[in-house]
Order: structure tokens, then sequence, then C-alpha cells
């Protein structure tokens, strides 16, 4: 029985597509029969969009998040609270702390965490430019804002070595057991962290 | 409390990407980002693919298949069965018949079922390039293998109705309880075809 192949250029667009994080063998060719069904205009769009994306986009030149000026939105807002930086692992971050309508502070992001094991030491992170931002601007707090994985435990920890000798209230963000789970599906580590937090009421 | 907008090239492109099918607002931002963070000759290499997907691709001028050329890969490998026709909705459905490796024959692609209901008459499906394909080249059997939706299921019939004075013989794949699946999970309408089909064992 003979194999057959998808017509070359939408063979290539579905390895394309097989590249996006979630996007399996199925979804990619989807996706890539649902770009040739829609008009032409629509999937060019797209693709246009990407180019012009990858073009513009340039990060902030004071925290590192994504901006298309020198400053982002945040950082060019008056309204905000510019001696509160939040420090975040990576600039999508920023929605979740937005979409909590709680935060009025400003921003840092790393762009990543460290990882030594992936060779991601400190020099790799937008530490350097934190450091410099709060010789300029002076700063009441940092919250410390990276997962609670391995790698970003440990990029909080390097951090508070970091900015401890520069007189500046150092916190991190609380862990715990997250709103409505039930203590039966939690781990020892969360449940640990959730006491040792443990707060009076 | 501010809102926070995402930089424009960034928010364009997460509005191309909700428009994909199955991809969500949550899932258009972190494709976008995931987008930002790659090495900039992947993410245009997926813009590049969209739009030369868009300029080469056309219809195989005999089964209207994508193809690259004139003939699809299908129609234009003499090792296949050219007297027996798959009739399929999309081209996509191809595949799904391909990796059954049971099937040698050729197909041929409507582009669409009947729904006057969304405007499809059988002037806007692949109708007539199919007549005009059995006069050049005699068929001996024509499988009528649309969905049994209630639009492949019209579609079905009126090319019966259209190919029988054709002299051809005209089949329509099986109708029944999928393999694996417990009868009580079968609706009436599939259990009433399982047993109108049944076969002698």
């Amino acid at each position: 029985m003979p194999r057959v192949d998808l017509a070359a250029p939408m063979a290539t667009l579905v390895a394309e597509l097989k590249r996006l994080p979630g996007v399996g063998a199925k979804s990619a060719q989807r996706l890539a029969f649902h770009l040739l069904g829609v008009d032409r205009a629509k999937a060019e769009g797209l693709a246009r969009a990407i180019l012009s994306m990858r073009e513009r986009i340039r990060l902030c030149r004071r925290c590192k998040n994504i901006a298309d000026g020198d400053l982002c939105s945040i950082c060019s807002d008056p309204r905000r609270d510019h001696g509160l930086v939040c420090v975040l692992e990576q600039p999508n971050n920023i929605m979740l702390v937005e979409r909590t309508r709680s935060y009025n502070g400003v921003y840092h992001i790393l762009h990543g965490a460290l990882a030594p094991s992936r060779n991601i030491y400190p020099k790799d992170l937008m530490i350097k430019s934190l450091l410099e931002r709060m010789k300029e601007v002076p700063l009441r707090e940092v919250i410390l804002a990276t997962s609670p994985t391995t790698e970003g435990q440990a990029t909080a920890a390097y951090l508070k070595g970091t900015l401890q000798p520069l007189d500046v209230k150092i916190t991190r963000i609380a862990l715990g057991i997250p709103i409505g789970t039930n203590l039966e599906f939690v781990d020892e580590a969360t449940m640990s962290e959730s006491i040792a937090g443990r707060r009076e009421l």
C-alpha cells in the first residue's frame, strides 16, 4: 500500500505548527487545513502578525517587559506605584498579576529562572538591570514572585542574597494551598509551606 | 486600578491566534509568548510556511484534493486503482482513509456537504467535476464516504440520485457502532443504522 503525502507546502506548514507548545500531529493538521480553508487575507493576517510582532517587540528599558517603545505601558504609567516592584520570571506572568486587580506597583521581568543544569546562571537573567534600576529609582519593596518550583525558589533565594545589602524590603509571595483545593489533593511540600507560612486570624 | 494592555504587536498576534479553531484567549497568549521566546528564525519559519502554503497550494485538476502541481500525489500515482473513487467532504478526510492502509483507490473531494440552511447547494460542491471526470475515465465504483451527519447524509442521498443513471456501482460506507464502544453509550439512531446494516456471519 503506497503511503500518501500531503502536498509539500502543506506538509511544511504542518511541521511548523507541530513545533508550537501543546500542538500535536492531529491539531497541527487541523490548524493547517483551517488556514487553507479561510479567506486568504485571514491566513496572511496571522503570518503578518507573527512577523510584525518579532520585528517590532522589544524589551522595556526599565523592567524588561515586552514593549513597542522605549518603556512598556506599565513603566510609562504615572498612576502606578513606582516604588513597589514585583519580580517575575516571564512577561506573560504580568497578566496573571494584573487580573487580580489588587496590584498597582510595577514589575521586573527576569526572563527565566536559575537552572544550572540547563546552564542558566544569574548572568543569563535580567538581574543586573534590576540592580541598576534600583540605583536610579529608589524602591520601597521588592516582591519576589518567581514560581515555587525548584528553579523559581533558587532564583528567589539568590535574589534575596543579592538585594539584602541594598536596604530595601524584600518579600516573597505566599506559598500554600490553592483556593478551592481539598486537602486530600495537597502534596506534603505544599502542606509544609502552608503550615510554616500560617497567619494569625 | 488601571487596566494593562499588551504591547500592540503582541495584542494583534494574540487576536489573530484566537481566530484559530480550538484556540481560546489563554492558549492564544501562550502561543504568542512562545513565538516571542523562540529564535526569530523559528517564528518567521511558521509565518513563511503559512504564506507559502496559501500561495502554492491549489486543487488537483481531477479530484480536487490539495496539490502543489496539476494533479495531486494520489491521482498521479500509477499504482492506485483509478477505477475506484472514494467521495469525501474535505481534503483532510483523505488522511483518515489512508491511515487504514486498506484502500488503494483514488478520491474525489466535494469541499463541503449540502446545507441549504447555510446556503450550500449542489452547485457549491465539487459535483460537476465528479460527473465530468466520470465521462473521461470510466469508474467501476463510487464509494460515498461523506459523514453520517444530517448534511453528509443529504449529500450522499443527492449523489446517489445524480449518479444512478450513469451505470456505476454506488456504495455507502458502513454506519454503525464504533469499534471499542460499549452499547451503553450508543444513541438510538446509530443503533437503528447498526441493525438495519447487519451482516450475516
